[in-house]
């Protein structure tokens, strides 16, 4: 998708036209060879598109976040020789490529996170990250040097503010705390910079392009009086989903243009002589969420070489949502449901599992699980002896479950995807090594009340996900009589309470406040607490809220506290 | 065990006796009432032994790493409320005691990593951490804002440089590249400072003692002149632990005296008269390692609240080791060995495990598991019509025996030890949800080559680990036979590239260099690349090298980069 629009700015009225090409690409860490490509394939679009400046990602060049392999001498070496290779090939047209710079002084981090600024086959200017996130899912100061010197750059008639993702969002008067003591905008700004241009790698979270950044780019562009060029990454790498969205603000503070969400795009657009106003596409937050897991769920599968997806189907809705969502983007003839019914499915379990597998056109086995629990329980006669059935017993059929899905992984290759949400992972209803198998963990982000909308919202047009899998109460049915609700609060005051404390880290005091049972919110938090042993072995997720389990939180497991 | 050791120093004559305790302590993270009171204690330990002062370790109110506790105002609440409990019971003595405390600035992170001053029940100075080590299991920027002032304190006829963990360790002699442009330790000399005070929560990794924190504490004080007390956490907390060794270096650079290693101690060193010198306990690596590996699962057992351990046995060196290792903390009565023998079994293996058992005196139960087998391959016999026995008949073995030991700790509680090498981890010779099934994974930084030298220690009276499970070739015993030699390159080399790699750093071709074979080295290195999906599911374990997997090594599951 190609857009071209045009821009007004308050820019003095002799400036010439400058077309900046906003280059929103899908990189995959440490590909250099098919990053590179791509960088120039998009030089070459761009150039051809008659623009005077191409402008990519936050490390553009080795995909983003590339962690612990910025400790290799050896991935440093071959950024830079891709970088090499970039900028012999930028002539006629200039080009912002982020990349990983050296840090040539004595002291301190190794590397700075850096863009170059390349015109006529030469590095004119390299312009280092100032502020480096180190929160949530961020490490960046784990591994870069901050920059030293903050320098605009002169283009043409103009003077670039190049700045990189983090360096745009602390302005004290939009944050009620900035982070940094610094502000590297102000600064560029003070130095006479009139297009500030930043390159990003944002990640996803439900809300956040629309109730956050594109607010706080008209923030700034309304307080200094320049536009803001954004170039934002899209595509997955585990846990983490780019939604792009790159967007290009006026001095007036008003959205011009917006690329695509979710989506590779290359958008032109003249800073000197606008003329039409693009009105970007709205969507809703179930509308990005769905979209979220397709493309981390997409990236996941492309990135790592898998053909095929395997999902265990218990007529249940947050499986029928994940393989929804599997067949939305891989196609029913490669995703295989599988249905491993015991003595405790009911009939509409089963039912609503074949429903749904027919629905998507999807090929489905059923093999039941019962002989194998059996020999399970008659292998274990002696030790259980004089035990009731219980979490063991239930345990184990999960396991059983996921030691089939595991084998037929093995034996073809398919990917498993596991199907909890949020709302179990949160408090431990699921069972290590049993539904807990699995590459990826698609919707464990997702709270149980978000999987409902989202099930809506699939069923949009017509029944994808049979109703009785939407509307049924809740259950493992790994004991006779089991529903979700017999072990936890209905799901909409869970989620309220877990949104509360793993969201917004409030302590109990603040979620009674809010007005919930204290002795529910402790059982809650007890629950969460307790559980992080499981979530520490769990497959990553994509992250679509503020705050997912995994590589963002970081709990430890021995400890004794209760807030 | 208490130590009173006097040092000589070149203080100046006229000064009078100042008694220091060191309170070597092992603290639960956020079990505020007991580490309070365990704070409590060694104050009154210390006031009996006549001390002037008592300084405890770096964060010993809240215990160390709290990670993203820190992120909920209830953990620095309770944590504040703990300090002012232990404030008021100051008296008789003065305390410097590690705490966090609120950044009371407008910017920044809203904590500080702090030592509090305390004197006749008052805090009398704060001192925040300059330095946030942010690399391999740190993460301290996440969290806390750094030091903006840096100021000794005079304390009877002395004064105090007092500076925590990291902020001894930038000193721009004693390493060839500094991480930090300042370095307070210089900061506080130059501003009188003439007795320096360290509290740290130092983790272990074999030879840092020894090799690097007590020549650099040496080096320091020689070049600065003044005496360095060294106040270090001792015990564990989830992969990481803290081997204590405090240490008091005089001012001519002599090693005064040193607390215990892996156990509380509180020493009480007079800084103005010494006439003692203790010579420190000199362990071997070995011997370090094995206390590393019993204090951290003596301390996950404990702050976890297990009774009773259950480990898998083989009759390999292994879970030989791991059970050897397990009943030295928790003796014979509280660990129970499972064999599950197969038909890929050997005797050999039967036997080993069983003598093993018996050596140890635990009590063993043998639960075979070819009938589970058999009928899952009845279960899947459609499924896997006309594919020949593979890695998903394998790898279902394992799975069987994980689900029952699984299924033991689900019925009654116990903890199961998975018993998986690092060697293994790293190239992936092990089952996700199988061998690789457990709470806590002791030796998973453990080399096998060091497995080895671990079972001779252990037999280093009598034969404990069968002779056999050390001469053998190892074997997984999945099918006929296997050996992990078919697969893997001898022990001694793939220990070597994997240290070279994974420890330090090291490309292709620098490893090649060494002295290894290309085609050898391109296949590990793609080996352990390709199975960060399985680490990322690991049970955490015990970090004894200077790069464990798990929290220190942080990698992308989903890139394309081979060095």
């Amino acid at each position: 998708m190609n857009k071209i629009c045009l821009l007004k700015t308050h820019l003095p009225i002799k400036l010439k036209a400058m077309k900046i090409a906003l280059a929103q690409i899908n990189q995959t860490i440490g590909d250099f060879q098919r990053n590179t490509e791509k960088i120039c394939l998009y030089l070459e679009r761009a150039r051809n598109q008659d623009a005077d400046l191409i402008v990519f990602p936050e490390l553009a060049v080795t995909g983003y976040p590339p962690k612990d392999f910025l400790d290799i001498p050896a991935f440093i070496d071959e950024n830079l020789k891709a970088l090499n290779e970039i900028t012999s090939r930028v002539s006629g047209i200039s080009a912002i490529v982020g990349f990983i710079d050296r840090n040539k002084r004595h002291h301190g981090k190794l590397v700075h996170n850096a863009a170059a600024f390349i015109q006529d086959q030469k590095i004119v200017s390299v312009h280092h990250k100032s502020l480096l996130p180190t929160y949530d899912v961020f490490d960046e100061c784990r591994y870069f040097e901050p920059a030293h010197l903050i320098s605009p750059v002169k283009f043409k008639d103009y003077t670039l503010g190049i700045s990189i993702c983090e360096d745009i969002w602390n302005d004290e008067e939009f944050w009620t705390r900035p982070l940094y003591e610094i502000d590297p905008i102000e600064n560029l700004v003070s130095q006479g910079a009139n297009v500030m241009i930043n390159i990003s790698s944002s990640p996803f979270a439900v809300g956040k392009h629309d109730r956050i950044r594109v607010r706080m780019l008209i923030h700034d562009a309304m307080k200094y009086k320049v536009p803001f060029v954004y170039v934002n990454q899209v595509g997955g790498n585990d846990d983490l989903v780019f939604d792009g969205n790159s967007v290009v603000i006026n001095a007036q503070g008003k959205l011009i243009a917006q690329a695509a969400t979710f989506e590779e795009d290359l958008m032109v657009v003249d800073i000197k002589n606008p003329s039409v106003q693009i009105q970007p596409k709205i969507y809703s937050d179930i509308e990005t969420v769905h979209m979220a897991l397709i493309a981390g769920l997409r990236d996941y599968v492309i990135k790592c070489g898998f053909k095929k997806i395997i999902i265990g189907l218990s007529g249940g809705i947050d499986s029928a949502v994940t393989a929804a969502l599997a067949v939305e983007f891989l196609g029913n003839t490669n995703v295989i449901g599988v249905l491993m019914p015991s003595q405790f499915s009911s009939q509409g379990s089963i039912d609503d599992a074949v429903k749904l597998s027919q629905n998507l056109g999807i090929a489905y086995k059923i093999i039941p699980i019962q002989e194998v629990f059996v020999i399970y329980q008659k292998t274990l006669e002696t030790e259980f002896k004089g035990s009731p059935f219980d979490i063991a017993e239930e345990n184990l059929q999960a396991r059983i479950r996921g030691n089939i899905l595991m084998a037929l992984s093995n034996k073809y290759g398919y990917l498993v995807l596991t199907t909890g949400n949020k709302s179990e992972l949160a408090v431990g209803y699921c069972t290590l090594y049993g539904d807990m198998s699995g590459g990826l963990a698609l919707i464990s982000d997702v709270p149980k009340t978000m999987v409902y909308e989202l099930a809506r919202y699939i069923n949009r047009e017509k029944e994808i996900i049979p109703q009785n899998s939407i509307t049924k109460p809740p259950s493992a049915e790994l004991k006779p009589n089991q529903f979700d609700q017999d072990s936890l609060p209905p799901y909409d005051v869970l989620d309220g309470i877990l949104k509360a404390y793993v969201e917004d880290a409030r302590g109990i005091d603040e979620i009674v406040r809010m007005g919930f049972d204290e002795k529910v919110v402790r059982e809650i938090i007890r629950k969460v607490s307790r559980n992080e042993y499981k979530r520490r072995q769990a497959a990553p997720g994509i992250k679509v809220t503020s705050k997912a389990f995994g590589s963002g939180r970081r709990m430890p497991i021995t400890h004794n506290f209760m807030c």
